[in-house]
C-alpha cells in the first residue's frame, strides 16, 4: 500500500507541469490548431505515458496508432498526418513535431541543473595550466600541466584532464571522465560520466610468444559539436591520430580504436566496437551493438544496422545488416530461408527417397 | 622455482581457513549428515578448486559428476541427490545446497571491509545536502547542492551524486560512481565502481544532416535491493523516466537506454543492451551479450538466451535465442539444421542431375 | 576556409617530427639500406598516412601493395619484401620491421608524460598504508587502509585502490581506475582509466523469486607485465580468485567474469566477455567482441575469430568462429551456404515439380 502510494509520488514527481492553453502553446511553436484551443494544457509526456491534459507528439507514422490510444489531449502532428477519425483530442500541425516537442519541453523542463563559473578550491590545476573565462572546475577535478580550458567550459567533479590537452569553449565534461594527454578537443563538445579518451591503442609485437608494447605516441581529436555518451572508450592513435570530426554523436559503451576516423554526423549508438585504423564517412548510422573490422572503410549515409559485423568496405548509402554483413535486402531474405531451413532438410530427404523410387522404375521398365 | 613458491603462497592465501568438524558444520546449516561427522573441516572452495579437508557443494545436477572427483572431504547435497557409489567423502544434506555454502562462506569469510561511519573532510556537501545518520562519505565522494543520503548508506571515493539526488538507507555506493541529478534511489541499492545512472538519454532530431540534441529532462529511479554492475550506463528519460524496478540485478557493463522500465527481481547478465522506450517485465532473466530493440515488451519470466538479439515483443514464459531471436526451440533446430548446410547444398545439386537424367529417360521413352 | 587551415595546423602538430638521414636510421635500427643511404627523413608515419619525408614499415605482406602508393620516402621492410619494381623509395631491411619502427617512434616520439615521484598532499592514504620508493601518488587519488604500492609505481588522479591491496612495482595505474580490497597485483602492470578490478561476482540465489545476494569473498591476482585496458570489469571471485596471468594483454570494455582463470601472453580484444570459472589458456587470441560460456575451457594457442560465441571446450590451438562456435572452417564453409540459402529455397521447389510431373508420367505409363 505504502509502496503504491510512494511509486504514485514519484510518477507524479516525474511528469513535467506546466499550465497554458493550447493557443498559447501554438503561438510559440508557430503552429496550427485543429480543434479546441482553450483546452488548458498541464502537462507534457510521452504519448505512451500520456494523462488527460498532457501535449505530446507524433514523431513517427510508423506509431500513428498510438494517437488514439493515447490519454493525452493534444497531440503535436505534421501536416501529412490525417487527423480525421480521432475524437476527444486537438492538434498543433508544425513543420517537425519531434523539434517543436524539445521546444516546449526545454520551456517547461525542471530548472536545469547549472555550474556556477568558478573554480574550486578543491580542484587542482597543474603548472602552466590555463583557463578561459567562466569556466567552472568542479571539485576533485584536475587539470594536469600545461592543459588548457575555453571559455564557459565545465569540467566535473573528479574528471581528469592530461597534459597538454586543450578543451574548446562550452564544452560540457561530466564527472569521472578521463582525458589523457595531448588531446585536442573542440567547442560545444559533452562527455558524459565515465568515458576515456587518449588510452593507449591496442598494439603489441609478439616475439616468441611474448608481446612488447608497441608505444602509442599519437593523440585523438575530438571536433565541434561532438558528443561522447557514458563510460566510451576513444584509444589514442599509434602515431597521428584518431580523430571524430564535427557534429558526431556517440551514444554509451562504444568503443573506438586507434587511428579510426569517423565523419561529420555520424550516428553511432551504444555497445558498437569499431577496430583500428577504419575510416567511417560523414552521416553514416552504426546502429548498436554492431562490429566494424579494422583498416576497411565505411561510406558517407552507409547504414551498419543493429548488431551487423562488417568486415569489408561498404559503399556510400549502403544498407548492410548481418554477419558477416551483406546487404540488408540479402540479409532479410537469408534470414526467411533459414526460418525454413528444419523443414527444407525434411523436404530435401523425401524428395531424395522419391527418386530413388523413381529411378528404381526406370531401371526396372 | 620461485614464481611457482609464489603461487602456491597465493594460492594458500586464497582458500579460505576453517577448522570444524562436520557435525559442527551441520548444527550450523541444520542438515543431516551422511558419512563420518567427526572429520575436520579446514577450508571451504568450489567443487573443482577443493583439497582434502575441504568442504564444498554441489548446486547443479548437470554437475554431478565432479562429486566424485573432487578431492573435498565433505560436499553439501540436496535430497535428490544419490550418495551411493561415492567412497571417501561424508555429505550434509540440506534444502538449498548454494544457500547453506554461502551461509558457510560468511562465517569463515576473511572479515568484511568496513566503511566506518564518519563525513571525510575531504568530501565535498554543496549546499543544502543532507544525510541520515552513521553514513560514511569517504574522501573526494561529491554530494552536489541539495543531494539526500538515508541513514547507514556508503559514499565511496570519488563517487558524485548529482544535484537534488535522493538516494535511501543502507546503499552501498562503491568507488568512482557518478548518479547525475534528480535521480532517485531506493533503500539497500548496490552500484559497483564505474557504474553511470542518469546520462542523457541518446536523442537527436536531425534537421538538413545536423543532429540536434533532443533535451533529456526526465530522471532514473532505481527501487530498493537493486544491484547494478561495475561501468554499467542508466540513461536518464527524455521525459517521464527511466525505472528498474525492485529486486532487479544488473551485471557488469550493461547499457539501459532512456525511458526503459524494467520488472521486480530481473537478472540481466553482463553486456547486454536495452534499448529506448522497451519495458520488460518481472522475473526475466537477460543472458549475456543479449540485445533487446526499442519500443518492445518482454513479459514476466521470460528468458532471452546469450546472445540473442530480440526484435518483437516477447511472451510470458517465452524462451528465445538467436538473432532475430525466435523460441529457443526453433533456433535450436535451425542451428542444427545450418550445420548440415554445406552437405545440403552438395545433395541439392546431386538430386538435380538424377532429375534431369530421369526426366531425359521419361522423354526418350 | 578557417576550418580546414586549423585541420591543416592538427595535423601538422600530430605529425612527428625527425630530421636524420636514412644511413644514420639504419645504424639505429643496425638494419641494411636498399636505396638513396643520404636521403633525409623528416617524420614517422603510417604507411597511408605518410608524406614526402616520411619513414614508414611494412609489417603485413597483406599490405604490399601500399607500399608504392605510399608517399614515404623510405620503408622499413623485412628481408622477404622484394623492392625491384618499386622506385622513388628508399628502404632499409630489418628482421621485424614492426618492433624496429616502434624503436625509431620511441626515439622522435613526443617527450613522454611523467609522472614525478611524490605522493600529492591532495592524495588520501589511509591508516597502515605502506608504499615503495618513488612512487607517485597523484591527487584525489586514494591508498585505502593497509593497502601497499610497490616503487616507482603511479597511481593516477582520483583511482582508488582498497584495503589490503598490494600493487608491485613499476606499475602504471592510470586517472579514475578502482581496484577493490584484498586484490593482488604484480609488477609492471598497466590499467587504463576507469577499469575496475575486483568488483563483486555476479552470484545470487534464488529463492521463490527473490534473489539472495551470494557473498563474494575471493579476490583478484593479476600476475606480472599484465595490460587492463579502459573501462575493463574483472570481478573478484566467490571464493578463491580470478586470476590472470603474466603477460596477458587486455583491450577496453571486456569483462572478465568471477573465478576466471587467463593464462600467459594471451590476448583478448575490445568488448569481449568471459563467464563465470571458465578457464583459458596461454597465448590464446580472443578476437573482438566474442563471448565465452561459463565453466568451460579454452586450451593453449586456441583462437576465437571475432564475434565468435563459444559454448563448448576448445582444444589446443583450435581456430573457431561463428555462433555457437564451430571449427573456422566449418564455419567458412557453413557461412557461404548461408549466402545461397534462397536460392536453394527456389530449387528445392522446382525440384519437388519436376519430381512430381515425373512420379505422375510414371504413374501413367
Amino acid at each position: 500500500m505504502k509502496n503504491s502510494n510512494r511509486k504514485k509520488q514519484l510518477l507524479k514527481k516525474s511528469r513535467t507541469p506546466l499550465k497554458k492553453t493550447l493557443q498559447e502553446i501554438s503561438q510559440l511553436l508557430q503552429g496550427r490548431i485543429i480543434g479546441d484551443e482553450k483546452v488548458v494544457i498541464s502537462g507534457v509526456s510521452g504519448i505512451k505515458e500520456a494523462q488527460a491534459g498532457d501535449i505530446t507528439f507524433l514523431a513517427n507514422a510508423r506509431y500513428a496508432c498510438l494517437v488514439s490510444e493515447s490519454r493525452a489531449s493534444a497531440v503535436i502532428i505534421d501536416k501529412e498526418f490525417s487527423t480525421k477519425n480521432i475524437r476527444g483530442k486537438s492538434f498543433i500541425v508544425v513543420e517537425n513535431p519531434s523539434l517543436s516537442f524539445a521546444r516546449l519541453v526545454e520551456l517547461v523542463a525542471p530548472v536545469q541543473v547549472k555550474f556556477d563559473p568558478g573554480i574550486s578550491e578543491k580542484s587542482h590545476l597543474g603548472e602552466g595550466v590555463k583557463t578561459g573565462t567562466d569556466v567552472h572546475i568542479a571539485p576533485f577535478a584536475v587539470l594536469d600541466k600545461n592543459s588548457f580550458i575555453g571559455d564557459r567550459t565545465v569540467i566535473g567533479a573528479g574528471s581528469y584532464i592530461g597534459q597538454e590537452t586543450k578543451i574548446g569553449k562550452d564544452c560540457l565534461i561530466y564527472p569521472n571522465v578521463s582525458i589523457r594527454e595531448r588531446v585536442v578537443i573542440g567547442d560545444r563538445v559533452i562527455i558524459h560520466s565515465g568515458a576515456v579518451v587518449g588510452s593507449d591503442g591496442f598494439g603489441f609485437s609478439t616475439v616468441k610468444g611474448v608481446h612488447k608494447k608497441i608505444p602509442q605516441i599519437g593523440t585523438v581529436i575530438i571536433e565541434d559539436d561532438v558528443e561522447i555518451g557514458a563510460n566510451v572508450t576513444i584509444d589514442r592513435a599509434r602515431f597521428g591520430k584518431t580523430i571524430i570530426h564535427k557534429g558526431t554523436k556517440i551514444d554509451n559503451l562504444v568503443q573506438i580504436a586507434h587511428n579510426v576516423e569517423i565523419g561529420d554526423n555520424t550516428i553511432i549508438v551504444a555497445q558498437t566496437g569499431i577496430a583500428g585504423s577504419t575510416v567511417i564517412g560523414k552521416n553514416v548510422i552504426l546502429a548498436g551493438q554492431s562490429g566494424v573490422n579494422g583498416h576497411i572503410s565505411i561510406s558517407d549515409n552507409a547504414v551498419i544496422a543493429a548488431r551487423a559485423g562488417v568486415i569489408r568496405d561498404v559503399k556510400q548509402g549502403e544498407v548492410v545488416s548481418g554477419y558477416p554483413a551483406l546487404s540488408h535486402n540479402k540479409t532479410k531474405r537469408i534470414q526467411i530461408a533459414m526460418t525454413r531451413l528444419p523443414e527444407m532438410l525434411k523436404k530435401l530427404s523425401e524428395l531424395e527417397k522419391k527418386i530413388n523410387e523413381l529411378e528404381k522404375k526406370a531401371d526396372e521398365a
